[in-house]
């Protein structure tokens, strides 16, 4: 059965730090936004490090894969070089086969200008057999260690 | 006054077609899926030089830039390398400062597979100064252009 | 027995086009360095596939894939937003499992500035077993293709 | 004068560590190869943190940028999804208005395999007006402070 994460619940918030090179900028001056996307992605895969699973793994030992299936993404501001972002992880909702994740980058403080968030977004995730595409099941592993960390709010 | 595109008024779609390479990959064997995004731009990209208007010209002459504010994205079915794709262009609401498009990527038929749909989104642009970055009105020459096409259905 | 292509005998130029997207410039205003190995590779790309063959085809058939094994890239002036560069490829030594390419990307004229050349690279592709990576022999079909295209120069 | 950094004399080896992410793998299942090119700037520009210098800020305070003119990069053995690897940076020549860079990627060591070189690079920068891409001279602190790091070997 799904479990949608309420505000009467809510997992630990897991952080990762970025920095803005050059390769994630555009003539624009600042990050494409397409790659926040990929910033995400980073939070998301060591967010499954720090629970004890590396994709890698799952792929060899259990032809398991994750797919992304839709994501949805709010520019908020301007990210620029040599940038530092905190991009949080969020498990939103957790599917049989899916899981949900709401993700914030936000731009740290510096010497000059305040803590500013520049992205929100709302990633899903589906578990497939790398083998085939076909979907399947989250590891049971997986899906024991995330409801763990699930606490109801007093 | 924002246009809100309903069934009853369409634009013409534009098509704009594109060849999976490479760098377009990952290692789950299929287009990573940010790289969808990319696509859908070369495409709105080309959609406005068909219109008659060039985004480097209107950085230059008029300070204006568009900066995506929102995006939103189904991944239907994987693309592979060597595939082509058609990525299909819509307004879908002309705002003051805004466009918010409607993008369908589609997997051409090929001998050995049916054509199929890979993703679709929406993209919402906005209108900003190119040198500060502050939201302004869209080109009228742009917005004319883009109401000329809107065309009551019948 | 490798051949090298001296200035005695020559391939015929194969030249792809490409236009250059936001996806393709960094903060400097110009394409990221690093993608002209983009365009030099759609432009191998399709210059295989003009020979009548696919990678993706390759792997599957033949267990056959390219990888990329050296690059020299001089980068001559840059090239920004809307851009259109023509990218030639020509080989210059045919080996038993590897082909080097020298490739030129050339931004096409415009009314306002003269066609300038951008980048120049020499490029050394390894064939290998897509399941092992361990290097083997070019196709003997695809070996034979590029040798009909080498003609002695009168 | 250019000071070309011979065996007799050396920079202390600067080191930048980088995990390797779905967006930086192709369907081959390894690191796409330019992407090599991303984690050696990434290593230049920590490099040149470390020295007390942030690019954004030599361009907003001095007009200065670095570009790229020259790479040429050997390709050992594929990295993979989840590898970690070393990356170092090595100052081989001092010249008035450029720097050239001798950079290893190194995947490290893990229980089931041996620590082993990826991709070995030269790189050549070269120091523009921002405003201009004009050649200019590197400055005066940033080639002091690399000056003062070449060591004489006894």
């Amino acid at each position: 059965m799904a479990i949608i994460v309420t505000t009467a619940m809510s997992t630990q918030l897991f952080h990762h730090r970025v920095r803005v090179y050059w390769e994630d900028t555009d003539a624009g001056g600042v990050v494409f936004y397409a790659n926040h996307l990929k910033y995400f992605e980073r939070a998301r895969t060591e967010w499954l490090r720090a629970l004890g699973f590396s994709q890698s793994d799952l792929v060899r030992s259990d032809d398991v894969m994750f797919v992304v299936t839709h994501t949805e993404v709010a520019h908020q501001a301007p990210a620029r070089l040599d940038d530092e972002i905190d991009i949080s992880v969020e498990v939103k909702r957790l599917g049989g086969a899916s899981i949900t994740f709401v993700q914030q980058a936000l731009r740290l403080a510096t010497p000059t200008q305040a803590q500013t968030p520049v992205a929100r977004g709302s990633i899903t995730v589906g578990s497939v057999r790398a083998s085939t595409f076909k979907p399947c099941r989250l590891p049971a592993p997986l899906r024991q260690a995330v409801e763990a960390r699930l606490t109801l709010n007093p």
